[in-house]
């Protein structure tokens, strides 16, 4: 066969495009926004009528993501105010689209030349540049972990409309130091109670003295965020490809930085035997164990749903690196700004956004629960 | 079966949802923002990245929807002043989302008790009640053909995507007044010479006159626009369900008083004979006729395509009609502020735009097509 | 910018695909088969558990839609039965996907060297070719109207779905014979008692007296399907861009033939004023008129919702016709075996069913009307 | 605000539905099928026209999954032999929907009392009947892992699409016996020449007396299955929710018993520092250690590809479990049957089919990648 793409006349097609800004089916936010553009933003699609909504709620979870909160995050001032435009009347959700922006105050001309030609190494600056053609490397664009704001935003109205569904998001490793405490023995009134958000306050000064070593010698240091989330009905998930700990799975390998995921049991449970592993029921309905995670068949059970999230390290360190520019030549890099020495504290409210979003889809797909 | 909907813990999942405000696969929009709200608007996802867009084109081409612009049009004042919020970068598309908003700068209070607790006869006040509880009543809330101002948008840059595509739509009807010649032997470059839209200028001045007699009135009137596409590669289009003419009588039924679609021979088409309703091809691949309206089984075989859209008369008419309240009481109601006579002249930028659309999203769907 | 589009080492992706196979968003049809292969058939993703299906009121639907049932309509021999592989235990519907095939039972090797290398005129033969390089050209492969009666079968599970919904569609025009009773005036039961299927007994023996004539000169002609149902409730439809009727008349103009769709008062009511058109609302919140078509701003009203659709004339005909192949001569064709000299009385069914997949969907998604 | 989800006169809609049966946003996969229904199967929608298929090489992938296959896993004997109903004409693919099923020759009656009114700890039989009002019980119904063999098909023929790109899974733990040498060092020629498809054999032996011995106790275990995937172009996967790594997390989240997904350095990389973890650049673009596993912000970089994939033991043990019925009483339960001791070795075919799947639909949805 002799395919020709297209007349001449025709403006070239095959320009790449992006796809992929948009999450969930019914309960859909779609986003968009560069670092240091004009503003970021997006619009939640399928949020029910009706629903009181908190504004100030919606903005502490955005406090709780945004840079500068504490010492040991990055220090630069963004103000993150979230404005609506549209979706709401009166005080409340009208079912129609959700419109919102953060507009960027800090948008101040700076000294972009060395990422400008230049692949920071860990970064997606080279594969942007080779998908697109170009890229705006301000901030890192729009590969920057800022658009993640906007899923906060969505997060957070989501948890609204969740309404007593408890989804709570901790700090349970920082480098080599992990909890070691089942998540059930934890009290997480002392999530906020420290800078990590850890809620177990020795290892929570652990984590924290770690951190501030790491970023001494202008290193950076992964980590886990743990997820549990409480009264989740029984019903949720679609159990073929759309599982809920299949979309679980999606949501936190979306966000920037993740490695890894597991539910329940996940990779230790690989090395156990059914007999061990199978969680024998009481006769109300509930398990003796829950290794399954709360998800049976991709399908909640009623029991708490819990996980872990694996962040990389940040790939900005203040350290020099050989790199390439983008005339295949190796230069020295000067790691420059004001990062973080560690992303597990500010990604505690967007691993709960996320949740909070395929909860709420997938509770808008599901129809009825028999009791 | 026994069935309960939900736990009580549970926020009511009955509350409805409103989905439906993306159009598109690839090339996709998904508009935000209520009539009188703070500002509408929308994101495009999936636009190509390196096209260096003319933003006074767009601006024009909202120009051409906007109120004020004629003496045959609602002499409201909304400037429609587009603002770019991300996905362009030093001139250019970047691929990555593009975020737009139109503020209204005419928020200012209003009366609105004649439409708060009453449903004027003909629009969607009982049915947005009905369905989601309650509305934004302000200006029809979401319900208004203000949202076709961010379809004018997306369109203007789907049509710089498009390039040498030709998409040219006009009145063709006004009430009774219709034109009679073929497509084929209008001059279009006379249609932006008159406040009708219409390249036949003795007609145009025949439907000016009508439309303002109506007006005198205090009634409205319906009409038809007609759209023809030039240069439209071989191929477009997905043959079973998403036809190249099956999306493009979605699009136009999605318009604000569309009441239907015909392309090619359309309704008439239906009283013809096989043996005079046959396109015979030439040797070049071309047909004699082309009944087909360029379109063969739901793919663009390269001739012109054409298709009539009918509109109906604007429900909004300065005469007293007697109509329902919301607490089932019929009252007198008297139509109040600046609307148009005729919706037909300001709805020529929309079809073109929604045509643009769909063929911006075919073409990306497209991968090939043989010389 | 200096784009390739791939490594060599990678398979070509500039090869076509077809999208578009699928129809409805939670209630949805999936389907597949060429009109000589071993099977056509499909997939109904999201029918609701717990539904006892009439396998036999399926069947029945398909025996509507199948060739040689009359003599009005083609001899072809397809006894057309449909088989399920899941999704259906002990009687009901379990909400597991409804896998069905209908196997083709005549495939016994034909000439097809006619079609083979020449394009028949207005028929997708060129445009196939052109797209995807190649086509299965046996009975029009994919193109044919055999597709759709995977769709009729959904359709007809679709029905007992929606139980109360009542979907009556007949034919209104067979080319120039139409019917002018009003739609309200007719009497349903009448549709199936003669092989038109138009419910006016005088216009339908005009009609059929009308296509034998035009069979015997070889010829073929267009016609009307109208459809009417009753019983809709308050709500179904998203107002933006999936308004109920533009997912009609994407529905509808999906179908093979079909030139145009319009509701309610249609082209007809582009002509009228507003103080004409507009539909007064009784105490009841029912309205007087009902030029609406039983829809507001893409809702529905809970009046009777009614359409029409136009299909153009058979382009296969009885007749000598010159045409092209694919090396580019023209050459002399004959039209060969056995084809419908009208397609709209088969026709009747998949317009039913078509609706009741649309009214499925919008049903699934909607999630409550206020009373 | 005072619902009613809907009159009495209509079907009630909360009964619920499945969602979640389709793959994919072009290269789209949709299947059906209960594990003893009459057959199972599936759509390819969207696979590309012009494809020589080698249909022994699809059946040989299925013959990696089938039971029966060694010593080590089910005895059951299904032949799993796949038909194909449409998308194919003379050997290649035709663009149009590929149909296929298995059909079902062991569906003999048996006595399935036992699991009938009773729910196996850890499977999915009470959320089943909690969602969905009733189940298909025989086999674990849509539950099954039977429904991957549907998969396989899509993937195999996906392999044949991606052409080059080389995709290989293996067995890397058995319970507590897990590989310890690095992946680049493997010999993966070994991977199919021994039952448990691990390409290090000194440890495949020692894995497979370990599986011999738990199936003897009437125990199970369970694994990890790793995934190496070479020559991968660069510029796949869509960088903010659809990243390359999401959609891979979760296309293994999907599939049956897995508990836990890890790309590149994975939960290990989380310990680590930046100046450690960092990839640095060579000069050819390529990078001197590969701790991102092949994929920057979800763009596929040209390094490969590699991931981590943790299935939990089969529920389904030999010994006799306490356990709930469905009127709330404790029972003895017996497991029965022919069931995998552990299913890493059969899953090794799911977990290759599934990656084809991810990459065949980012191929399709890239459009370009500069050179």
């Amino acid at each position: 066969m002799n395919y020709v793409q297209y007349p001449s006349i025709f403006y070239s097609i095959f320009e790449p495009i992006m796809a992929g800004n948009s999450f969930g089916q019914l309960f859909k936010l779609t986003t968009f926004g560069e670092s240091h553009g004009p503003a970021i933003g997006g619009v939640i699609d399928g949020c029910p009528a009706g629903i009181t909504l908190d504004l100030e709620a919606i903005q502490r979870e955005l406090n709780r993501r945004k840079p500068g909160q504490s010492a040991l995050v990055t220090q630069r001032k963004e103000p993150d105010e979230v404005v609506f435009y549209a979706g709401i009347f009166e005080g409340k959700t009208t079912g129609t689209p959700i419109g919102f922006a953060i507009h960027n105050t800090n948008q101040k001309s700076r000294d972009y030349a060395h990422i400008k030609d230049s692949y920071r190494p860990s970064h997606a600056d080279k594969v942007y540049d080779d998908k697109y053609g170009f890229r705006d490397y301000r901030g890192g664009g729009r590969s920057s972990a800022r658009e993640t704001a906007s899923r906060v935003v969505a997060g957070a109205i989501a948890k609204q409309f969740l309404k007593s569904i408890d989804i709570q998001a901790y700090v349970s490793a920082v480098g080599p130091i992990a909890l070691t405490k089942d998540h059930s023995t934890l009290d997480f009134s002392l999530t906020e109670t420290n800078p990590v958000r850890c809620p177990d306050p020795e290892k929570a000064t652990e984590m924290e003295a770690y951190i501030r070593r790491i970023r001494k010698e202008g290193d950076t240091v992964g980590g886990v965020i743990s997820c549990v989330i409480k009264n989740v009905p029984i019903g949720l998930g679609e159990p073929v490809f759309d599982k809920l700990h299949a979309e679980l799975g999606k949501a936190m390998l979306s966000i920037n930085a993740v490695k890894g995921f597991e539910y329940g049991s996940g990779f230790a449970g690989a090395q156990q035997k059914g007999s061990e592993h199978n969680d024998q029921f009481n006769a109300d309905g509930t398990t003796k164990s829950n290794h399954s995670g709360g998800i049976q068949g991709g399908i909640s059970n009623g029991m708490d749903i819990y996980f872990n999230v694996a962040f990389k390290p940040v790939a900005t360190i203040m350290q020099s690196q050989t790199t390439l520019d983008n005339k295949g030549k190796m230069v020295e890099m000067q790691g420059k700004g004001r990062h973080d020495p560690c992303v597990v504290p500010r990604a505690v409210p967007i691993v709960e956004a996320m949740a909070a979003l395929v909860l709420a889809d997938l509770t808008l797909l599901n129809r009825g629960t028999r009791y």
